[in-house]
């Protein structure tokens, strides 16, 4: 493939994704598949890669890859030592370079970000920060970062000043689909006044978590709850939750949540209702921004 | 089988569990299997019945066989419409009768009890109240019956005044063996102090349960922590933040926990830590007794 630069790498738990880059930081080609961490062991890495770019290499000569995510974990290809809050989003100067078979592969794994009071741990949203960052290089205040481990960051100067983690989306996908409710619950479906009305029940009554969601199963057995309106409010609980839990990060603070759809725009309607303003930004190759940011360090150092 | 007077038949979720009974109220034989309603069809019932107990039917007359449990569900035998709150533990003369093809069995499927507010359902447990009820019937204040969906009952004057299900055991199970958390903990060990500062954070923090359970996963991979401690901190923060809900159903009440091992151990902790003195009694056949106060109706309207 004629250009080929770099190649961008977001390796996480149950996905790889990768970017063929040229030098004008322009995506020749894209390509994604269901090898994420989760399924591999440290000797797969280097030939699941070589499936998804092996073509694309050149005959000879070396090409930067770029990684971030869970391939850096101590399950993964090879462990990159977290750098410590507070701190910038990790840099190519702080990546693990990882040996590989294959001469023409240059792997440098960017590091996870770990806080030691209260103990947290990412890998992967720091590089959605820097991308970010890169968009937004003067902002200071909290980054929510929705998803299966849902991360509220506190930013200013561009360091990550501290963040924290919420179990919230891997809750919701466990009580949802494997728990009694599942027989309760649509897979589609919502309600917005269901949802709204059960953050305001999650806000003020955290406690009744346990017995609110068995509610909704004798509600469904009794008195014909739709499932539609189960899963806004299973999902509405959770998040009320999490607002409680969470709101020396967004009260009277810039608050903006990453991603404009599903998970993200229930945070949106959920914040909203709490008068907390705040405002969305796309998450669309938020994490390309983030690695083509590490590798226009690596330019500068060259 | 000499003697057979009538079989007794607790039929849940996951397990079956049927007695031979003569008569005086002995034991012939006890029989248990995985036949539970979850992996059964209405027409796979009897079959599996017969399995356990046809060696032991006589060859004519007819055999009462009472059952309590999940049985009854919609979704099981033949569905036995719920007793309504308040009301007494039901009794065989609401049983739902089931036709079979094999006359000598007279099958009877005990209801569950259902509340309209807060909805709520119980299907087995109304049978294990009725067999406490069978040693104490002049018990007047709450049952608390630990299991995957632990409950808590206000009796009084021998009827089921109210209840409350929580889903605490099921949550323990889901997070602890298939959520991220699975790596962090033990499968057993434990940690009493742990399990008590835990409750205490639960019950004072419970909003933080979706970035305290994290927390167990980040300071296992910062700092060390056993996973005999992750287990206990994780049982001890849903068993407070269920204490704080429940709080009407035990603070200044007369509270009997059911059960003496196990999780039944683990909610006198943490209620004694409350200043809620509860006693314990034995769970040890109490389903049994709850059958046989059943069945002696059944021999009283002969």
């Amino acid at each position: 493939m004629s250009g080929l630069a770099w190649i961008a790498v977001d390796w996480g738990t149950s996905h790889l994704r990768v970017w063929l880059m040229a030098d004008d930081g322009s995506v020749l080609d894209r390509k994604e598949c269901d090898q994420g961490m989760g399924r591999l062991t440290a000797a797969d890495y280097e030939r699941v890669l070589l499936e998804q770019v092996g073509a694309a290499l050149p005959e000879s000569g070396q090409v930067p890859v770029i990684v971030c995510g869970m391939a850096g974990s101590r399950q993964g290809w090879c462990e990159a030592p977290y750098a410590s809050t507070p701190c910038e989003a990790p840099s190519l100067a702080q990546a693990t370079q990882v040996a590989t078979a294959d001469a023409r592969l240059d792997v440098r794994i960017l590091p996870g970000i770990k806080q030691e009071r209260p103990a947290d741990v990412m890998r992967g949203e720091e590089t959605q920060i820097a991308g970010f960052l890169a968009q937004e290089p003067d902002f200071d205040g909290v980054l929510c970062l929705p998803g299966t481990h849902n991360k509220w960051v506190h930013i200013s100067a561009r360091e990550v000043v501290s963040f924290r983690t919420f179990m919230t989306g891997e809750l919701f996908a466990l009580i949802g689909g494997q728990s009694v409710l599942r027989h309760s619950l649509g897979e589609d479906g919502w309600d917005d006044a269901a949802f709204l009305d059960a953050v305001s029940q999650g806000m003020s009554h955290p406690a009744a978590l346990g017995c609110d969601l068995f509610a909704l199963r004798a509600e469904s057995l009794l008195q014909g709850l739709s499932p539609a309106t189960a899963r806004a409010r299973l999902s509405g609980q959770l998040i009320g939750m999490e607002l409680t839990a969470s709101r020396p990060y967004w009260l009277g603070q810039d608050v903006v949540v990453l991603g404009e759809s599903g998970i993200a725009g229930a945070y949106m309607k959920a914040l909203d209702a709490q008068g907390a303003m705040p405002r969305s930004v796309s998450a669309a190759d938020i994490t390309l921004r983030g690695l083509t940011a590490a590798f226009e360090t690596l330019k500068e150092t060259k």
